[in-house]
């Protein structure tokens, strides 16, 4: 069966001082309702993706307050798995459909801003292994800040290379109007910027933003259909796998993603990458097969992730500039391919983007979502 | 496609100092792979469900975790509708299985005794309406006392009646290797006990404790089969109900569970009704179409809820006395029934059981879950 998506909602991703995680939530859950032009009866399912309410905004049933606010009938369900909640989210209402749901909407959220940055990085490290990774103090900037370190000591690839990735995600934002950052940088700022984890620098890092995005999925047609959604999961720590460069939830959720799609790496015309820092996402591109090993960077340099790319990629900002509301991130790539597949994209659209991939994960890729669209 | 039960895991409820709340997953999870025999490789997903965890025990990740602990390479899905998540997960299962998956693990787990109560309510209440039921101070004993006294003055029904919901839990209890209470008490000792908020006794209240539970669902054929597993929602406050003595959600599961089931209220064997306080129970029992409005206590005064009755309910105790670890309930019911229905339940078997029904509710029946089970 095939599964459409009719409707798509975003929030401006920054300081939401103004509102609740809920109502935010609902707010990108109605502009969703109102695009695909849906009876909200008709809702069967109401899907939610969140990592830190239940610590930082104490809700224990986040969906339950949306579904009300929005005055939803629907069945509720919802989903977490930390930064990856919102592609994990997203494959729970590709798969209510394909059981047999009608419509289903899912919505990503995520409210950082009330919060002091002590309080934030504990959330987001009740994510990783409670056992060992938390207790050791250590946390996603610093564990990327070892990935970093060692990619560029094994693969002899200059530091500046890597920093393209956020000079690119910032050159797109400028014409994104819902992303946090709209700027653009050079990587000789990225190089100014302080080291927040050594070799990481400050601009090399996803900022901490409020944010809400939501996808109206439907057995009915649209604009817009789901080639494939898949998921894989990996060794919860990184010192357990095998090559901690190489992603290998990305690598298998991605070889499943192209099958059941029935494309491969040169069909995709647009590209959404999780790149929560500089270092994450050059992996992501190698381990979703558009570069070898240690090459990521190269696509970079010769700039063919570009807008007049050959893959252009994070074309409304990405992680970096776009933002990363975290429990919120993966609708918010899909909601962007699926502007660029419907030409709906702006400034930043790409000419005949017929099929686009985005690529979202939990933690330090312990869990990977990949999804794959196309034009109806 | 038929959707089986091929393996079931319980653990004991209780104060579980000794273990994490990951661990206490992963042991039942473990016995659940073990009874159903099957390679631990071919599952293809893991459910967890979980109330308390990212507030209590500081888990954003919980289901990766468990995943991680088990050696799974499932792709990982958590659910989550506070005191409803077990049946909102096993529903999550159930529609896995239904759309290709081959065999999914589903675990229910709480670990609520290394916290003072204070901190435990608090984690209770964040599942009800923050913006007005939280702030107001109530609690669910304070909203389920004004039920109760409600339906006391609406349908002129003894007090005593309804306290014979708990009386027939602990008397269930004393045979149920895995309960909580394993002891008797009389109506006598209910009314002897503290009054927890007017009308309510501590002994119509289900504790505090610990707990986990599994299930294995599978497209391959097992000794019990899944009938039908529905959901449904009502609005998040009483208040804003047409009769809060009324649980439209469990209304509305149950019709749409009975309808795909192809069975109505006569057919059921065995029961689980979430009687997390005795008024609780015996709403939802009319509810469910056993009985009319105001006159559930009935059942329980003509003993058909006793082992040898028409409807032998709680046949282990129910939330009063077998236990109610809040986001692990609904699968323990869901385990129980399969017991019955397999000829596993021992001293407490109830004969010729070939259907069962479970009922499981989030908050104050905010949301419901409806599972229909029969033997194979």
């Amino acid at each position: 069966m095939t599964v459409y998506v009719r409707g798509v909602g975003l929030e401006k991703i920054g300081d939401r001082w103004e509102l609740s995680v809920a109502k935010l939530a609902a707010q990108a859950g109605m502009k969703a309702i109102e695009d695909a032009n849906i009876d909200p009866n008709k809702i069967d399912y109401l899907v939610v993706s969140n990592m830190t309410a239940p610590f930082l905004n104490n809700y224990n049933q986040l969906a339950t307050a949306v579904a009300d606010m929005l005055g939803l009938k629907a069945k509720i369900i919802t989903n977490e798995s930390a930064c990856g909640s919102g592609g994990m989210a997203f494959n729970t209402g590709y798969k209510l459909v394909r059981s047999g749901a009608e419509n289903v909407l899912v919505i990503g959220v995520e409210k950082l801003s009330d919060h002091v940055t002590k309080d934030v990085t504990t959330a987001m490290m009740m994510a990783e292994d409670r056992l060992y990774t938390f207790p050791s103090g250590s946390s996603f900037v610093a564990l990327n800040a070892l990935a970093l370190d060692y990619y560029l000591k094994r693969f002899k690839v200059p530091h500046e290379d890597i920093m393209l990735l956020p000079v690119l995600d910032h050159e797109n934002a400028v014409n994104s109007p819902h992303a946090q950052f709209r700027y653009k940088i050079s990587v000789e700022k990225v190089k100014q910027s302080p080291l927040v984890a050594d070799p990481l620098h400050l601009l090399e890092c996803s900022g901490t933003g409020d944010g809400a995005a939501a996808v109206l999925l439907s057995s009915e047609a649209g604009d817009v259909k789901v080639l494939s959604s898949e998921t894989a999961t990996d060794r919860f720590r990184l010192n357990e796998r095998e090559d901690p460069l190489t992603f290998k939830s990305t690598v298998i959720a991605a070889r499943k993603a192209y099958e059941k799609a029935n494309v491969s790496p040169v069909d995709i015309d647009v590209l959404e990458v999780h790149d929560a820092f500089s270092i994450t996402g050059v992996i992501a591109l190698e381990d979703l097969g558009f570069a070898k090993k240690g090459e990521g960077a190269k696509l970079l340099k010769d700039g063919q992730l570009s807008l007049n790319g050959k893959i252009p990629t994070n074309t409304f900002g990405g992680l970096k500039a776009r933002g990363h509301p975290v429990g919120a991130t993966g609708v918010y790539q899909i909601v962007e391919i699926a502007l660029q597949l419907r030409g709906d994209a702006g400034k930043n659209q790409v000419d005949g983007a017929g099929i686009g991939l985005a690529h979202n994960i939990g933690a330090v890729a312990t869990t990977t979502a990949v999804t794959i669209l196309s034009k109806a």
